[in-house]
C-alpha cells in the first residue's frame, strides 16, 4: 500500500525522507488499520514553515469576509461527508458513531466554524480601541506566522487539528495554520485536510493556509515550536508532551498555548448529598465514564466529608461503576498510562474500591475503577496523588470535618474546572463561602451543581485555568471570539494617516456592526 | 549612619540577616549618598510573600471603590510631597528638576494613579461577558499572588514599583505588590512607600497591599519570580536581566511581563528628507538625546537611502548631536554598557562619526553619538548590530537602495515601535506600502510622521511588542485599563447560583455604567 503523502503549500506530495511510517489501530479490534502514513523528517517541517510564512503575509490583504466564507464553506463540506468522516473516525477512535461522533462533535465541530466565519464578519473580536484625542489606534492582529496546531487524541473532530477549535481560532485571527495529526487518527484527520484545500482553493485563499504533517519525532516537535518562523503552537495533550513544548518555546520566545491535564475536583456539600445523592452519583458516573472517561474536564477527583449520607452515596456510585461495561479507550498507551497511574495511587495509600480489570475479548478496555482515600492519606502525598487518569476513573476523598476539606482544597493544583454541589436552599452556604475564594484561584471554571464534562462555546467559556492545566491563567482555548485572542499581537498605530490604517481602525466603521472602544466607550457607530 | 529599614507586612522593619548594605550614588558628583540600604536575603523575601499572600485573599473582599480611594488620595499625596520627592530623585538619578521630574514624570506619575482609580470604579477593564442562554459568566480577576515588580533605572516615578504603571495596574486588578526598588534610586522609592504605607492605612486596605525591598542577590530574584505563592511578574529592563527572570518563571508556570530592550527603527523615506530634512534632524536630536537618551523608545536605528538629501540630512544631525552638551548617564554602569556597545558597534563596522568621548569634570557623561554603517555592512551582522546602546546614541544605516531597505528591516528584531516618515502629500506611500507588513510585524507601535519617545497614557498605547522587546506580544505595560489584563486570570462562573456571583457578573449592573459583553452586545444595561 501506497504512503499517505502530506499536504504542504496546497500540495499533496511524498513525505521528504521520512524517518519512519506508521499506522493506526483500531482500538476496538486492536488490529493495525491498512493505510501508511509518514513519520515527517524536518524536511517537511521546514518547507510547510516556508509556504506557511508567504501564506502568512498573503493572508493580510485577504478581506475577513472572504475568510470567513471559507470557514463557512468548510463546515457546509464536512457536513456533506459526514459519513466519510464518521465511518473513518469510528475506525481509528472507536468512539461511537451514535450518539457521540454523529451527534455531538461533529455538529459542534461545524458550530464552531460558522461561530468562527460569523466572528470573521462581524471583526468586534479584534478589539479595536480608538483615541481620537492622542490619535492613538490599536487592535488585535495576526501573528505574521503560522499557528502550530498538535491535536489530542480525544477528540477527532472537535479539536482537531484541521477541523477543531484552534484551528478555526486561528484561521479567523488571520494566521495559517501548520497541523500535527493525532497519530491516533491520522485518516480522519486526512479527510479534513482533503476539503480544508478543496474549499480552500474554491475561495481563492492562499493554499498555505492549511497544511498538515501526521507525524514527526518529539525533537522536531520541540525544534519547530522554537522556530523563529513559527507565530504560536498550541497544544492539547498530556502534562510531559505539553511541558517539553512549553520549555522550547519559551527558551525561543514564542507564544505557546497547552492544555495540559485537569482532575477536575468536584466537592459535594453535605446538604446536597442529604437531598439527591442517588441523583448526583448518576451525574458523577455518567460525567466520569463519558467518552470511556477520555475527557480533559472528566472529574477525576470528589471531595466529600466522612459521614452516613457520603457512604452511603459512595455504595450508589460503586454500584454504578460496577455494573456498566469497561467502554474502548483510544490505544494501548493510554490503556498502559491508565494501569500505571491507577497503580501509583494506590501505592500511595488509595484503595481500589470497584474496576481496574481488562475485561476479557478485544478492544482496549479496563472496567470503569473507583479508588478512595482518607483525607489524612490524600494530605500526606498531595502532589503524587493529583494525577490525571485518562479514563473512566475517579478518586474519591473522604475528609473527617470542614477544617481538613479545607487543606484538601488548598493543596489542589491548578485545573479546567472546580465543582461544588450544595444544598439547593443554600443551606450550604456556610462552606460554600469558605471553599469557593481558594477554589476560585485553583480553576478557570467554577461550577455549581452539575458536572464538568460539557463544555459549551460560549463567549463567556472558560476552558483554561491556572498551571499546570494550561501554560497561562489569562486564555481559554474554547469560546468565540475570546480564544481567538491566542493567536494575535496588539498592533498600535500611532499618529497613522487614515488611509493608511486597517479598516477596523479607521473612522468610519467598516461593517456599520463592529463594536469598537472609542473614547472609553463601546460603541458601533463610526469616529 | 542607620540602614534603611524595609516594609514588610505593613511594618517597617530591620532587614533579616541582609547580604550586604549598598548606598546610592549622585550621578552628577559620582559621590555616594549618605543613607544605607540593605541587600536582602531570602528571609525578607520569604516574610513578604507571606504577607502579600493574606493580603491577596483580604483584597478579595474589599469593594472596588475603597481601591480607588486608596489610589486617588495616594496620587493627591504624592503631590503634596513633591518637593521631597523631586529632591531626591535628583540627587539620585541627576534628572533635571525642571521639566523632566517636575512638569512630566510627576503629573504623569499621579495621572496614572487616577486614571486608575477611574479604572477601579468603573468596573469594565475585568471585560465582563455573561451569556444568559448558557447561564455561564467570565471576567478577569486578580491573581491570588503578589505581583512582583522590578522597577526600572530610568523613571524613578512613573515606572516606580510603588508608584508607576505596573504598580497602578497590578494594585487596581487586586493584586497586592511586593516591590523590588532599583538600587539606583532606592531612597526615592522608600518616599513612595512611606506614602503608600500611610495611605493604606487611613484607607484601612490590606497593610500587606504594599511592600518594599531595595536590593536582593540575582538568584534570590530568579527564585521570588519562579515562587508557588507569587502571582505574575513584572520586569522592566536590561534583556541580560530580563531573559534570566524569564526563564526562572516560565519554568515554574508563572506569567512574566518584561520590557527588555528595544531599537526602536525609524525609516525616513525619501520625500520626507526632500520635504523638511533639518525639521526630523531637530526632532531625531531631541528624541534621542532627551533624558540622556535613557528611554526605552529611543530612536537607536536610522534607516533611510543614500542619497543628497540624506546626506545633507545626516550633516545636520551631526551638527545637532556635536553641539549639544552630553547629558548625565544614570550610573557608572550605564556609561560602561554604553562604551562597551558602542565599541562593539565599530567593531564590527559601524563608524563613529561623532561623540564617544567622555568629558572632562564630573558625572557619568558621554558626548552625544551618531554611528553610521552602510546597508550592507549591517546585513553582514544584523543581529549583533542591533543592540540597544542605552544612551544618547544612534546609529544611522545607508541602505543603497530600496530593496536593501527591505532587507534591512525584514532582519529587525522584535521592538517596541517603529516609525516610518514619509512626504506629506503621500509620494512616499509605493514604499510604504512595501515596508508597512514587515515592520508591523516586528513593533508594537506604528508611528507615523514623529519621533517615538513620546507614550501616551492611553486605553489604545500599545507599550510592549514581539520578542524580544517583551515576552509576550499580546500585552501593554502602558495604558489603562488594558495593561491591568497582564495581571489577571480569566474567571468563568457555570450555573453560579446568582448570590454566589461577583457583583460584576450580576444581572444587575453594579455601577449603571460599567460595560459589559452580553450575549455578544456591549451595554451597560443590566441583564
Amino acid at each position: 500500500m501506497e504512503v499517505q503523502p502530506v499536504l504542504i503549500g496546497g500540495v499533496w506530495q511524498k513525505a521528504h525522507a521520512p524517518v519512519g511510517l506508521f499506522t493506526a489501530t483500531n482500538p476496538a479490534t486492536q488490529k493495525n488499520l491498512k493505510e501508511k502514513y509518514p513519520v515527517s523528517s524536518f524536511d517537511d517541517i521546514d518547507h510547510a514553515l516556508q509556504a506557511s510564512h508567504r501564506a502568512a503575509s498573503e493572508l493580510r490583504s485577504i478581506p475577513p469576509k472572504e475568510v470567513a466564507g471559507f470557514l463557512d464553506s468548510y463546515a457546509n463540506r464536512i457536513e456533506k461527508h459526514r459519513e466519510a468522516l464518521i465511518q473513518i473516525a469510528s475506525l481509528e477512535t472507536a468512539l461511537p458513531g451514535e450518539p457521540r461522533l454523529r451527534s455531538v462533535e461533529l455538529p459542534r465541530t461545524t458550530d464552531q466554524l460558522r461561530q468562527a466565519a460569523a466572528a470573521c464578519r462581524d471583526r468586534s473580536w479584534c478589539r479595536a480601541t480608538i483615541d481620537t484625542k492622542n490619535n492613538i489606534r490599536s487592535k488585535h492582529g495576526p501573528l505574521g506566522g503560522p499557528v502550530v496546531i498538535f491535536g489530542p487524541s480525544n477528540f477527532p473532530f472537535a479539536f482537531n487539528p484541521v477541523a477543531g477549535g484552534d484551528f478555526a481560532a486561528a484561521v479567523t485571527s488571520g494566521n495559517p495554520v501548520i497541523a500535527k495529526a493525532h497519530p491516533g487518527h491520522p485518516g480522519t484527520t486526512r479527510i479534513f485536510a482533503e476539503m480544508a484545500i478543496e474549499v480552500l482553493k474554491e475561495n481563492n485563499l492562499p493554499l498555505g493556509t492549511v497544511q498538515l504533517l501526521y507525524h514527526f519525532e518529539p525533537e522536531d516537535g520541540l525544534k519547530l515550536a522554537a522556530h523563529p518562523l513559527v507565530g504560536a503552537t498550541a497544544f492539547t495533550g498530556s502534562r510531559l508532551s505539553g511541558l517539553r513544548l512549553k520549555k522550547a518555546a519559551d527558551e525561543a520566545g514564542k507564544p505557546v498555548y497547552l492544555e495540559m491535564s485537569s482532575l477536575n475536583p468536584v466537592i459535594l456539600l453535605p446538604g446536597s448529598l442529604e437531598e439527591h445523592s442517588e441523583q448526583i452519583a448518576k451525574e458523577l458516573f455518567t460525567s466520569c465514564t463519558m467518552g470511556s472517561g477520555q475527557f480533559c474536564t472528566k472529574p477525576g477527583l470528589v471531595i466529600l466529608r466522612q459521614s452516613p449520607q457520603s457512604e452511603a452515596f459512595f455504595r450508589c456510585t460503586i454500584n454504578l461503576f460496577r455494573h456498566a461495561p469497561a467502554g474502548i479507550l483510544l490505544s494501548q498507551n493510554t490503556l498502559d498510562r491508565l494501569r500505571e497511574t491507577i497503580a501509583r495511587m494506590a501505592l500511595l495509600g488509595a484503595e481500589i474500591v470497584t474496576g481496574n480489570k481488562e475485561p476479557d475479548g478485544p478492544g482496549y478496555r479496563l472496567e470503569n475503577t473507583l479508588l478512595r482515600v482518607s483525607g489524612e492519606r490524600f494530605l500526606d502525598h498531595p502532589e503524587e496523588l493529583q494525577i490525571e487518569a485518562f479514563g473512566g476513573v475517579s478518586l474519591i476523598v473522604f475528609a473527617k470535618d470542614n477544617e481538613q476539606m479545607l487543606k484538601i482544597i488548598e493543596s489542589l493544583e491548578g485545573n479546567l474546572t472546580g465543582t461544588i454541589y450544595s444544598e439547593s436552599r443554600n443551606k450550604d452556604d456556610d462552606p460554600y463561602n469558605k471553599i469557593e475564594p481558594i477554589l476560585r484561584l485553583k480553576v478557570g471554571r467554577l461550577i455549581n451543581d452539575k458536572m464538568p464534562t460539557g463544555v459549551a462555546v460560549s463567549p463567556a467559556m472558560n476552558q483554561g485555568g491556572p498551571y499546570p492545566a494550561t501554560g497561562h491563567p489569562g486564555f481559554t482555548s474554547v469560546g468565540i471570539p475570546v480564544s481567538l485572542l491566542r493567536f494575535t499581537a496588539l498592533y498600535c498605530y500611532d499618529n497613522v494617516r487614515p488611509h493608511r490604517l486597517p479598516e477596523e481602525l479607521q473612522d468610519k466603521n467598516p461593517t456599520g456592526r463592529m463594536w469598537r472602544f472609542i473614547d472609553g466607550e463601546w460603541t458601533q457607530r463610526d469616529v
